[in-house]
C-alpha cells in the first residue's frame, strides 16, 4: 500500500475533504459550508472534528495538506488571510493541524495544489514546466519550474490573473488596471454575455449567462456565446503568450469552470498563441483542460503534505 | 588560486575575451570585429588563435565558456542563428572549443551568462530570485530562480523584450504586437524622442537621441529628455509588473545603454510597480541598475563553464 494522507480543498464557500493514496481519492467526508459557522474558530473546531473522524475510519494516514485560496505562508505554515472567509487572519494552521492529529502536516495556496496535482497525476504529467491557470470567480495559476514547484520569494508566484493585458483597461484591485481577471472571471464574462445580447436585443438573466449556460448556448449554435468564448479565449491567451516568452513552458494546463468550454475557449488560445509567439516556443507546446477537476485541490494537498513529510524524514 | 576559464562574449559586432578567476578579468584578449572577418569560418580561425594564445599566457585555465546572441542550445552545445551575424547555421561550437583546448567547454544564451555573472557576483547577489532585463538595440532577459539559471523547456525562456504591453500595438516580429521592444530599443527610443522634439519644433540628429545624449539632455534639466526616460521606465516597468505578479522575484537587474539614465529611468519603474503590485510583492523587492556593465558576458559565460566542468566530475 502506498502512503496516504489526508487532503482538505478550502474554497470560497466549501472545505472538503478526503483520504488520498497516489491520485486517488480512496475516502471522503462531508464537505462543510463556511457560511454555517458563524466564526472561523467554531469552523475550526468543525474541522478538526471531521479529521478526526476521517483518522478513525483510515488509521494509516501518515501526514495532513490543506489548500487555501489567500495569502498563505507555505514555510512558516500560517494563514494570513483567507479569499472570501472573514476572520482567518494570522491562523497557524500548520501547527494546529499537528497538534490535533499528532501527523506531519503542510499548507499551500490551493492554486499551487491544485498545479501540484495535475503535475503529478493529471494534465501536467511529466512535463518539465507547467503553467497552471484556474478560471472561475478569480483567475488563479500554479507554476512548475524544472520539475519543482514554483512559489517565489514572498511565496506569492502565480498570480496570472493579476498580469495586465491592457495597462489602460479596466481598474484592478491593486492598481494593475486591464488585469486578465477583469475580463475572463465569471462575473465579467456574464456581464460581457448580457451585454452583447442586450445589444442584439435580447434580455438574457445572470443565470442564463453563466459559464456551463454559455457553453450550452455556443453548442446549440448561439453566435453571441460564441463570439464571448472567443474574446475569452483571446485575453487568456494574451496573457498565456507573454508567459509563453518569459518561461518557455512545455505544457498549459487550463482547469476550472470556463476551461469546459471546450474548444470554443481552447481553440482562440492555441491560434493566438501560435500567432503571437516564435515556433521554437509553441511547436512542441501542449495547451490542455486539467483533468482532475474538482478533486485537485484534495489530492495536490495529501502530495504536498507526504512530500514534506519524506523532505523532513530524509 | 582559485580555478580559472576563458569567458568568450559575442556581441552584435565584437567578440571579446577575458581569462577570469571569480569575478575578475585577469587577462584579455584584443576583441575581434566581426564585420572584420568574411565567413564565419575564417572568424571561428580568428577564435581559435585568440583562445590559443590566452591559453598559452594563463596555463592554469580550467574550462572554456562562450555566451551568444541568438538561438543557442545550451544542452547540445550548437549555435542555430546569430544575432546580426551571417553564416551562423548549426555550429557545434562547443565540440569546436573542446577539440581546439582540450578543455570542457559550455556555451549558453547572452542574456542566460549575463544573468549568471549578476547573479553571482554582481547586483543580484544574495537574492533567491532574480530577473535580469538588458536594454540595447534589443531587450533581452535572463531568469535566476530558486537560485539556479532557468533556460526553459527549449531553452528559450527569459524573451521579456518579446512581452506584449499592448496587443494592438505596433507590429510585432512574431505577430506579439505591442511587445516591449517595440518601445524601449534604442532605435525606437531615438525615434521617440524625434519626434517629440519635431512636435516642439526642434530638429535633432540621431546622435542628439541616443540613450547617453538623451541620459546628458535629461540631467542638464531637458525635459522632452525626461519625457522619453518617464515613458520609456513606465513601458518597462508594465512588463515588470507582470512578471512580479508571475514570480514574485526578490530582485530586479536591469542592464545595459538604457539603464544608465539611473533616476530617470529607475525612477517610474519603481513608481510604476509600486503603484501596481500588491505590497507584498514589491515591499521587499530590490530593483537595481546591473554592476558588472560590459564585463557580465565575459564572466557569466566562464562562470558557466566552470560550473558544467564541476556537475560533470562530480
Amino acid at each position: 500500500m502506498n502512503p496516504t494522507a489526508i487532503g482538505i480543498d478550502f474554497g470560497g464557500t466549501t472545505v472538503k475533504f478526503g483520504v488520498v493514496e497516489g491520485a486517488e481519492i480512496i475516502a471522503r467526508a462531508p464537505a462543510l459550508t463556511t457560511k454555517d459557522y458563524r466564526d472561523h474558530e467554531i469552523l475550526l473546531q468543525a474541522i478538526r472534528e471531521t479529521v478526526a473522524e476521517l483518522r478513525r475510519a483510515n488509521p494509516a494516514v501518515e501526514a495532513i495538506g490543506a489548500g487555501l485560496p489567500g495569502i498563505i505562508d507555505s514555510v512558516n505554515g500560517r494563514v494570513y488571510q483567507l479569499s472570501n472567509v472573514p476572520g482567518w487572519e494570522d491562523v497557524p494552521l500548520t501547527a494546529l493541524l499537528e497538534e490535533w492529529t499528532g501527523l506531519p502536516a503542510a499548507i499551500d495556496n490551493d492554486a499551487n495544489a491544485m498545479a501540484y496535482a495535475e503535475w503529478l497525476y493529471g494534465a501536467g504529467r511529466e512535463a518539465t514546466n507547467v503553467v497552471c491557470v484556474t478560471l472561475g470567480t478569480g483567475v488563479g495559476g500554479g507554476l512548475i519550474l524544472d520539475r519543482k514547484l514554483y512559489r517565489g520569494s514572498q511565496l506569492g508566484a502565480g498570480e496570472i490573473g493579476q498580469m495586465m493585458i491592457d495597462p489602460d483597461g479596466p481598474k484592478g484591485q491593486y492598481g494593475n488596471n486591464g488585469a486578465l481577471e477583469k475580463y475572463v472571471g465569471n462575473f465579467q464574462i456574464a456581464e460581457r454575455a448580457q451585454a452583447l445580447y442586450r445589444d442584439a436585443g435580447l434580455t438574457k438573466s445572470w443565470e442564463e449567462c453563466s459559464p456551463l449556460a454559455l457553453e450550452t448556448a455556443a453548442r446549440s449554435g448561439d453566435r453571441i456565446a460564441e463570439q464571448v468564448w472567443n474574446e475569452v479565449g483571446c485575453a487568456i491567451a494574451i496573457t498565456l503568450c507573454n508567459i509563453v516568452w518569459l518561461l518557455n513552458p512545455d505544457r498549459i494546463v487550463v482547469g476550472g469552470g470556463v476551461a469546459k468550454a471546450g474548444e470554443y475557449v481552447f481553440g482562440p488560445i492555441r491560434r493566438v498563441i501560435t500567432e503571437r509567439t516564435m515556433k521554437v516556443f509553441h511547436q512542441d507546446l501542449t495547451i490542455v483542460p486539467a483533468k482532475l477537476g474538482n478533486d485537485a485541490g484534495i489530492i495536490g494537498s495529501a502530495a504536498l503534505a507526504l512530500d514534506k513529510k519524506a523532505a523532513s524524514s530524509g
